[in-house]
């Protein structure tokens, strides 16, 4: 590639997409955002307003048209990842696409091969692996630190209260896709292995609106996992947890322990005459990450640009994918289920 | 009961023995020690000096033939404490019985009736139902600060090195009886339930030397569990880890969580020419829980002057051993075991 | 001396005097508590009923009678201090001193002079000398691991409302002896050195019933020195903060630096869907400095016991009245005085 | 002014005026960097190609010669800021002058009489009052949260080692201007008054290099106030600590108290088998302050286009230098010094 300034469209100008979007703006060295698109004509044209865009679309297809746009970022409702990436590859488009990657684990390869077959970049959105304190404790893994890793254990809570739309799991993928991915991906990554075994059990605790329509639905999940390597993992993901937005990990090796998270939102203890001290908790996944979305958008160019593979693979994509349909089917049919490459059992 | 001091003996005079015993020497109001036991002569005499008693006890019978004692702490090996704590309430003397209560089910409800049928209060040793934050969390829970309870996530990981005799599980019930009984009894606390579905995985990480004649043996384990309310719970466990004694809960709420663990042995924060800051990890469970033990050993007493129920059963400390039979059945066979009444399917 | 243990009376049964009479009476190797004594009859009774004395003493010099006491532990306002010292002395009492040792460096003198004549042990009570973190501190200090020491740091503000009898600085000495006296200890003991200058600044904030009439009345310190060996230090003290017991210490050295202090209660985290954490505030000195009295008074006994001198001595205590005499003198002129010898100038 | 996007220059391309030279080449809204100057040709250009600018300068009136430029960022060595201030205000500038303002209040008031004539905004570079957790602090003594402010502890101390330069306290203004500004501003800040009295007191402790040929100078201070309004304040700064950047700040209230700053670099924390916990010490001003740098240019901007007054101003400036002049005043004559008006008694 001999150009040294990367053109990158947005599609779907959500929440997430509009950090990537803000940061190809403004933060991103050696790349500026050149188009938005959003099915929605009213988010569409606010984000162009912002972006300082003159236009918007309201149909992606038009965004892959423009021969100037090099990247795109995928950040719509999952079912739309595969259709619009397998076209964004057709068009030797780079593509950065949001977590969970896609549905399916058959949705997961047919991206991954339209990738390979046009030869562009297709990078998993897993911002926690661009996070400071993640590479760090990924590090001190590495160098040996804390011996070999025994167990891993990640927490995900939001705040958010869950939509109606993902009440149906078989459509959303429920929690363990929308916040538990990122601890799926922090497993893989810390332990180096795949998920061999797991075993979740949801429920219902919050929203009682779902409960007779949608009797599969959860929004409380625990999960305990074993690994091909023969490490151990547990995880718990809630939604609508109200007290802030709660996100830690704890890598636990032969020769110590690492505790990953950070709980609060600024640096003020405020000590009352009721005699407790308060700090705020850390309020959303979008203060706490920011720098671990400009990092990983950097990085993002940083591959199209030197044309090495991602930093997180299509591989590490699917296999998320795939533990969390694992996860689902064993909450579904309360039993535990085994991952054989990419079939469940 | 018209005494107002209480008579208390120690059976085994080991580490958590001893402790109770010194609490009894000096702290506990109303109470004192009279007699130690332990098989090892010179272990008696060690603990009688200390204790400065005059005479000290090989054989547990002698103790019990006194009819000075009014109470025995039982804290031999968990094997011996069925056929002592039998024998001791057919004495009429009160029990405090170390956890676990016993190695089954059978042997626990052996006990248990003893008790009842000669009116002694038999009480197990779950310190931390008497630490003061402990305490303070179940508080904040009965008054309705997190709302109700979702989930609670507990773990203990001893720096201890297991010990050659507990690498025969079906002998030593393994961690799960060792260091997480305790996270098995704060999970039924906090929920107010009894586990329902128990599943668990162990491995053997950390000691090579077992692996070959104790295949079964494990240092680490993850357990997840369904309870009988509809909450949910996991459960970290690890012997050996070196870094120091970790012991945490959480307990999370329909609308909050609360974090329960201290993991400093002091207030020094030391900061060096390295850049890293550094504080002292908890050693060990005898200063972590040393008040603790204490406020046990007062409310013990408490309840038998005041001839109430004491505040940890025969019950709690049965169910314990039920769930902890349940976590080796199901690392064992590799399956999800589910508990129904004192029988595991 | 020959005698395996000591028996100690105590002279005013206040807050700080039951803690030491408690220890005696049940925490103390080798010491038992054998008398009570205080001006007002139904302190002094309330004392020897929860100590489970026969007979208590509203009169110190029936105290002083006693053969069968061996010390006393003078804890009454700080005005007798040295009367009853110098009487306990000549009486052949060891002695163990609450802090502030007395209102003037002449009566510290006198007492220690009366110590020396009469060989009995006299010991101040600054009982952080003996906590564990601060203890530790001191080892970390003495082993290098913060080069040489610069700059102190401390603090103590409490939660009590001064009592009018403090608002005659004259006779009360004021914060700077009642919360500050330990903060000047610390700093003495964390330099080596003794205080060289002192600069202090009082302001009266939250006892407006104080100010016509007494118009020095100070709730509110802050203090900067310099020391023999050429180290700064800095301190601030307060009544009446209602948010909590703040007391913290920093020693600055030349090649790191050590913070110290708790600040909580407890090691509960409330998270509530205020999007807050809370944790309880430090309530008292008496919960947070309680191992330390402990661990003092088991030192003094010892040091009688093994006829060696006092882990705080005659000359701490004179040191901090002195360096409080200076603040005092330094508030109420408006100026930096010197201390040079026993003399401020 | 009718414009909608600022042009700004950077004139003196070291390490602060960098930090905001990046944040106007991306992350500041209505706003770019157009143009850079260094003394050395060297800085200037690798300054001018990592910004991707065409051209530099070495002489700063070249930059004011530009009439596309509306804006200078002055982060040159403190004795030039007065002059080149003068002159931008002269040609038109607005400008946005780094700590510390000026060498001498005198420049001060020339600075800002001449920013008056001229009609330039001219803010001074507190970054720290656009830190997140100091303006929530701010507004939480503002709601009346803390009740009345009593008193202001602020502490910084910084791991670099003082340049030969500084040694020179006539010169250098010494660490007092260097690290203790922001001390100053924020004690100013907090208690919403000015500084009436100060004591300080210096010392070398770690740089045996100057002490002959520079004995005034300090690498260590210590210093109290009283300030306008009957509150007290504390400070204590150092340069060449070793043990990373150590920024904190308290904020003592009638009703309750504040403590600001995070001392930590990431949220990792390591536990290793020695049982000590580590955590990297926070390394650098310009990682703790880096977003508070880019809101305070933010603000900058929004101040020039809104035509309203700047958050910090030369006022602001003014009296912080002023208060450092007070301070090595009185460690230079060992005496406190008064402040009055602009006039040091």
């Amino acid at each position: 590639m001999e150009k040294t300034k990367l053109s990158v469209a947005l599609i779907g100008s959500g929440r997430a997409g509009m950090i990537h979007a803000r940061n190809f703006r403004s933060s991103v060295p050696f790349a500026r955002i050149v188009a938005v698109c959003d099915v929605s004509e009213e988010n569409a044209a606010a984000a162009a307003k912002e972006l300082e865009l003159e236009t918007y679309f309201t149909d992606y297809h038009k965004v892959l048209d423009m021969d100037t746009v090099d990247a795109v970022i995928i950040a719509t409702p999952t079912k739309y990842h595969c259709e619009i990436a397998v076209e964004a590859a057709g068009r030797g488009k780079h593509i950065l696409c949001e977590k969970p990657m896609a549905m399916t684990v058959e949705e997961c390869n047919r991206m991954d091969e339209a990738a390979r077959i046009h030869g562009v970049t297709l990078q998993v959105a897993f911002m926690r692996r661009f996070d400071a304190s993640f590479v760090e404790a990924k590090r001190l893994i590495d160098a040996g630190e804390i011996g070999d890793v025994v167990m891993v254990r990640s927490n995900t809570r939001g705040p958010s209260i869950p939509k109606p739309w993902m009440y149906d799991i078989s459509k959303s993928n429920g929690p363990l896709a929308e916040v538990c991915s990122h601890d799926i991906d922090s497993l893989r990554w810390f332990t180096g292995a795949d998920f061999k075994t797991v075993f979740a059990i949801g429920g219902n605790y919050r929203c009682p609106d779902a409960k007779k329509e949608f009797p599969d639905f959860y929004d409380n999940v625990v999960l305990n996992a074993s690994f091909t390597n023969g490490c151990q993992g547990l995880i718990d993901g809630a939604q609508g947890v109200l007290y802030g937005y709660d996100a830690r990990c704890e890598i636990l090796g032969t020769k110590g322990c690492i505790y990953l998270g950070n709980t609060r939102e600024n640096s003020v203890t405020l000590c009352k005459s009721d005699m407790q001290r308060r700090e705020e908790y850390n309020n959303s996944w979008r203060t706490l990450f920011r720098d671990a979305y400009r990092a990983e958008d950097i990085d993002f160019v940083a591959a199209v640009l030197e044309e090495r593979p991602p930093r997180v693979t299509a591989y590490d994509g699917k296999m998320a994918v795939l533990t969390v349909n694992a996860g689902n089917l064993s909450i579904r049919e309360k039993r535990i289920v085994e991952i054989d490459g990419d079939c469940l059992r």
